[in-house]
């Protein structure tokens, strides 16, 4: 048996989905493929900004402005102007699929009798699509927004909320995530962690440690707590 | 005559900082040049979200560790582990050149008799060493950086306590930095913005506009307000 919280919430983005299709749409636009990353990071530096600040703005006004911002200076493919090859990589965005381990380790999770839902810094109704592509929507009890929690993670409150609207002390959650920022933030609301690494990559020593690491969602549900 | 405020404070890195030779650190080290951006746009990513999580790091350590994260899997240059590639990317952030409009544009602002000050998310010695090496150490009253604010920009405490620091109100203060995220900020603390836009970047929808935008520092001791 594995020592599994009453709920777990899991983040959306490169989380459960596969943003490397996303590499591919910039390519097509005339834009180099690592663009792609330094897009996203530059999409969360620039929400996370405006979280300190103390404000916050949906996710696809943020993909859309950072966007135009990366590709600022690139020469796009004939035939693409700057809104057409926005209008193509957000597209990309909306039709991503799930990592291949995501499917199994959800169900396995779902078996072990615990709660699951979402709490992604995009909207519902992606995370909604996506799932449901996917096959496993209703493995799902709840797909949370920060956008009606009023705030982004990683500020505590996204978390709270997350906790609030499932009803449970957020000590009773754990958060899933590929993200170090958001299993930093996790921590400090109070909920238990674990962080997917599927690359290998090295843990930042800036940000608190998870509680578990693992390779895959599959080895989440046969891993000890 | 210009309209300037009685306190011009200058965001650092890239904005007084040219950060283009830390992209030839990077392939020293066998890394391609454009991870260069994707760095230090995961530096503030992560720096940023600690800030919403209520917290604060120092920017030496966020810098290492986002660094070590962005080198994961690239093959070094043979003589190089991963400790001496960190080691020579961030001593050469410690030795970066001012853009060159910077010298001439510095000095025509206090030519006007308005008072200088930084305000660095990095270290003070770094903006020390910066400006002493670019012969311009002398036109700052005061080389702030926010590890003494307790609070990373774009959070309002930050330009607070820049402000307390001057004996001024915000609003008497302008800030001028090249990234959006920071004028965004300073315009949601109360002081006047300048935007120094050097590559003819759009400005993102997404945060509050400039009060004034420049090409060059030499533009804004000409420029009306």
């Amino acid at each position: 048996m594995t020592d599994l919280p009453p709920v777990i919430v899991f983040d959306v983005n490169e989380t459960l989905s596969d943003m490397s299709p996303i590499a591919e749409r910039f390519t097509d636009v005339g834009a180099p493929a690592h663009l792609a990353p330094l897009w996203f990071a530059g999409l969360l530096r620039d929400a996370f900004g405006l979280t300190a600040a103390g404000t916050s703005e949906r996710f696809a006004a943020l993909a859309d402005g950072a966007l135009r911002t990366t590709l600022h200076g690139v020469t796009l493919a004939p035939g693409r102007d700057v809104d057409a090859a926005v209008a193509h990589v957000l597209d990309g965005f909306a039709q991503l699929p799930v990592h291949p381990d995501v499917p199994d380790g959800v169900r396995a999770l779902r078996a072990t009798g615990a709660r699951l839902v979402t709490l992604s810094n995009g909207s519902a109704q992606v995370a909604e699509q996506l799932l449901g592509r996917a096959g496993i929507r209703e493995e799902f009890e709840r797909l949370l927004s920060v956008e009606d929690a009023g705030v982004w993670k990683p500020a505590p409150a996204s978390y709270a909320y997350a906790a609030a609207e499932c009803g449970v002390d957020p000590a009773e959650m754990m958060l899933v995530a590929v993200h170090p920022w958001d299993v930093d933030g996790a921590d400090r609301a109070g909920l238990t962690t674990a962080w997917v690494n599927r690359t290998g990559a090295p843990y930042p020593g800036h940000h608190r440690p998870p509680g578990r690491t693992v390779a895959a969602l599959t080895d989440l549900a046969a891993s000890p707590g």
